[in-house]
């Protein structure tokens, strides 16, 4: 374990079902019950303290969010900053995403986010890598088609990884940029950034920023 | 005309019909008559002055090397710098890339090289960029199944759309370094990498050097 159960964790989550589901396999193909709108469902793996989630739910109204997160304390910090926020569009997830394919029906899912996933740089531990081939192959078994998957890190390895692994799965890779922070700072205000936690943390110390968005395959062509 | 004419250049490549083509289609087929021994040919578009082909040409005297340059100036420069090292692996090639198709016959080449090509930034020049797939087309149609290309640079832009365009058009990714001189000094000299022109002066700046390889489809699969 690498952070300690806090009992306040525990309290938080229990006297807050409507924000945040311990059980997500149960609502695999009515995961609209759960949002005030009927809309499109976009899902965060490893949502950490929620910042991004957060921020994406505020500025689109429009859209439905769940952010799935393995652990409780972490996951109870984005709960306490979401709910003053009375956010009708945001549910959290306290799971493995190794279970997403369980957790959503096929088509379920518009899109889904990985934002600075752990990085697992040693090669015996590539298969926990969130962009590791058994990972796509559940993302795609919930993505609408055409869904996309958008992927930011500033971890240089993992992009690596990522871009080689993502394109051999037979993704189609849309957008790349080797430096999101300056595209952006170029772009007039037209490219949307919502910041993570980490995204935060290592701009501020001047380190490029990674982003790619992959597009699923047709499967009607 | 980006370089004016220059007599020397006229003189030197005339005074040097075994080191230099000038009917790069008129040896199709037959490029290995070229060379001194039959070997694996491997061919670089946009040569400069040939210090990369040169220092490649040293290093692998079990390969045979052809650099194809647009600029008489320029590849005359690299004749002037390799006629001293006598290298009977290695030929000059005075001729537009976008030839390369009537250049050679399918299967000729065993591997590619593409290195700091022009980046051609605006969008209405894409079909100049040496990675456009037009481009692509017809580097396939002269590499063997399973050829290699291996592209470097240090232009971030035209890294990124070479990573789209390659693998749109269903190229394999096989290995990709966003910061090429940073994982050679972790590699304990096991990554050979012979420098450019370019790689030196804008890696001497401290900017970061991208660089990819590709797999072409095995069309027996
Ligand atoms: C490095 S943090 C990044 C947090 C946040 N996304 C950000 O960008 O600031 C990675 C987070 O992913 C979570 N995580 C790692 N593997 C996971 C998995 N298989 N399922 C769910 N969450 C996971 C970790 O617990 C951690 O909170
Ligand atoms: C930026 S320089 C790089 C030279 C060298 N490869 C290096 O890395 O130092 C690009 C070179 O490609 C050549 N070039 C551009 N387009 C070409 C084409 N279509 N066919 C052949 N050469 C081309 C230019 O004339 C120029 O010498």
């Amino acid at each position: 374990m690498r952070v300690r159960n806090k009992p306040w964790a525990d309290d938080l989550i229990a006297e807050n079902p409507e924000a945040i589901v311990l059980d997500a396999a149960a609502h695999r193909g009515h995961w609209q019950d759960r949002f005030k709108q009927q809309q499109p469902l976009q899902v965060e793996i490893g949502t950490g303290k929620g910042q991004f989630l957060i921020g994406m739910a505020k500025a689109h109204p429009e859209i439905n969010f769940v952010g799935i997160e393995l652990q409780k304390s972490v996951l109870a910090a984005a709960l306490k900053t979401s709910l003053p926020e009375a956010l009708d569009n945001l549910q959290w997830v306290l799971a493995d995403g190794d279970g997403v394919e369980t957790f959503f029906e096929p088509g379920e899912v518009d899109q889904l986010y990985l934002n600075f996933s752990d990085p697992w740089p040693k090669t015996r531990h590539e298969k926990r890598r969130l962009t590791y081939k058994t990972f796509l192959a559940s993302y795609q078994a919930v993505l609408r088609d055409n869904g996309k998957i958008q992927f930011k890190t500033d971890n240089r390895h993992l992009f690596e990884y990522s871009l080689m692994s993502m394109t051999a799965f037979g993704l189609q890779l849309t957008e790349v940029s080797l430096d999101l922070h300056a595209d952006i700072a170029a772009s007039d205000g037209k490219l949307e950034n919502i910041e993570t936690e980490y995204e935060q943390k290592f701009s501020a110390k001047g380190q490029p920023i990674y982003r790619l968005v992959v597009e699923m395959p047709d499967k009607a062509k």
